[in-house]
């Protein structure tokens, strides 16, 4: 049994997604803690047939705890993730706080599960379009080795939290009623939109996002010698991303091959209909636990074969990032 | 003068643009005739201050016709262009109809007006997803020869007419109020989704989208020897395409450079501001006549300083369809 398991941030999108997944796979927890900010305190969460009352996160609030999600942003996982982990508390982390450490393993069960013992009580849980789009690629990678990437992002607004998804509603009804929408998580309009996307640019051009999944993917994959550049972008979708991903192999491989790798591969489902044009959609991915995989073609611009194009849809708030979590968590369990 | 010019397919989504920007534009018509199917003659049209009785096209429309403006599919473009052509009349064609024919000038007026002139009755006016996103690379391309493009398309309703547009707004509308939504005019939902364009798949796995540019660059570029490789997908946005553009040149290149040759460029406006995270949206593009151009930065995957990326965002129904027709008839009057 997992014994005391505290969900942090239980109220946020991802916090929400936590409750789904763990009563669904009946995480054999022997009693739950949901905390979260003085705001949301006090309120009841029926869970798995039982009213839970939110408890204000604080320096005590690991007593006795086992696992603990922390879900509730960078800043809040800085400051409490180290204090749990300090009295004893596996901590299993979705911000981008610890990702990047040495110390701190960085975890695809699907791709590198062995890490997740090397543990010194935070395990990070990688960006949620690094997930998206590696999960497939590890398959492919691990047969060929992937020598460059170029990946378009195109990523739903539940990225930006529970908050940006009411936006997006909110502002498409503006938009049906001749209302201007009213921007406020995003700094600008989100419905019947795209925008580069929300996260600050660096130096070199590319915003903090673009760069995660370079540096993550890197550390993943345990090799940095892969060339990658990526450009993200927010869709008015609610919570699933999809990818263009253009791959460039050492040697050369088939379309056919990549099918075969992917058919067996953990985590992902294909969706790959040619004569019906029938690809993943974020509408295929929502609420569904795999990665989708299709439009698995030749890229016709690389010579000798290496080249291989790749379109990808999986949920963010599931794989991207909760389901992700959970699944660390059962493997500390097992 | 112009003389007498016709628009066929007047109340489509393309129709109806050509007859705002020729207003606009006061293009120097004698006379306007405007056609469309049966299902539509009869219907009355205001334009520039006075009524127009909408007509049907038949085999005899094009008596004293000088230029014609088509947008009325392929179908009525195979048939009625040819006889129109060979009455004495210039078709601009908006279909796909003839546009890899050899004798007919596929023209984009900034890239390649001088080929205008060696038409033969009928000049083809390109891809929207083409012309939008070459628009920006000419200007490179003659400077620093562009040897790869990996192209991702985010592109809007409105490619598929007037009653895509209508299916989006409706779609939203069905979703907002907890109703499934109801395909028509695709055979998937278009509403909160994204998905790849609904044009056929050919046998090497691309859509035919995604083919026309790869052929169409070639033609207009008069350079069949740079390698293409494009996504074509279709995001919930109402009228304005974007792409994600990696480029790989033949000799090294500066983010500075590029921008230095598009800041003077004609057709192009720049949106990039890194401190402000600001970049082309397609609510940026809607109505404009402009390709809009930001995220213009190296890319890290290439070696020897030989990669750009590039984001890009355009009208489709002006620049991408209506607006480079008019402008190539303005070509022909001058």
């Amino acid at each position: 049994m997992a014994g005391v398991v505290a969900v942090v941030g239980v109220t946020g999108a991802v916090g929400q997604e936590f409750l789904a997944l763990l009563a669904q796979r009946a995480f054999p927890a022997d009693e739950y803690r949901f905390l979260a900010s003085a705001r949301s305190a006090g309120k009841t969460i029926a869970f798995a047939g039982r009213d839970y009352t939110v408890a204000e996160l604080t320096e005590t609030s690991f007593e006795g705890v086992d696992i603990a999600l922390f879900s509730a942003g960078g800043s809040i996982s800085k400051q409490f993730a180290p204090i749990a982990a300090r009295r004893g508390t596996i901590v299993v982390d979705n911000s981008s706080a610890f990702r990047m450490e040495d110390t701190v393993p960085l975890v695809i069960p699907e791709i590198n599960p062995e890490t997740i013992d090397q543990h010194q009580g935070i395990i990070a849980n990688p960006n949620c379009s690094t997930i998206i789009g590696i999960v497939p690629i590890w398959p492919l990678h691990r047969h060929n080795p992937v020598r460059r990437m170029v990946v378009s992002t195109y990523q739903a607004v539940s990225g930006a939290g529970a908050r940006a998804m009411t936006e997006l509603l909110e502002q498409s009804q503006d938009v049906l009623e001749g209302r201007p929408p009213q921007p406020e998580v995003f700094d600008v309009p989100c419905a019947f939109n795209c925008f580069s996307h929300n996260s600050k640019i660096d130096e070199n051009g590319y915003n903090i996002e673009e760069m995660k999944m370079v540096h993550e993917t890197h550390k993943i994959f345990h090799d940095d010698s892969i060339a990658i550049t990526c450009t993200c972008i927010r869709v008015p979708v609610l919570r699933a991303h999809c990818e263009s991903i253009n791959l460039e192999f050492e040697n050369p491989i088939e379309p056919e091959e990549v099918v075969d790798l992917l058919l067996g591969a953990p985590g992902v489902s294909l969706i790959d209909d040619r004569q019906g044009n029938r690809f993943p959609m974020p509408l295929d991915a929502t609420g569904r636990d795999d990665i989708f995989v299709g439009r698995i073609r030749r890229d016709l611009s690389l010579p000798d074969r290496r080249g291989i194009n790749l379109w990808v849809a999986g949920d963010q708030l599931r794989k991207g990032a909760a389901l992700n979590a959970v699944q660390i968590a059962e493997y500390l369990v097992r």
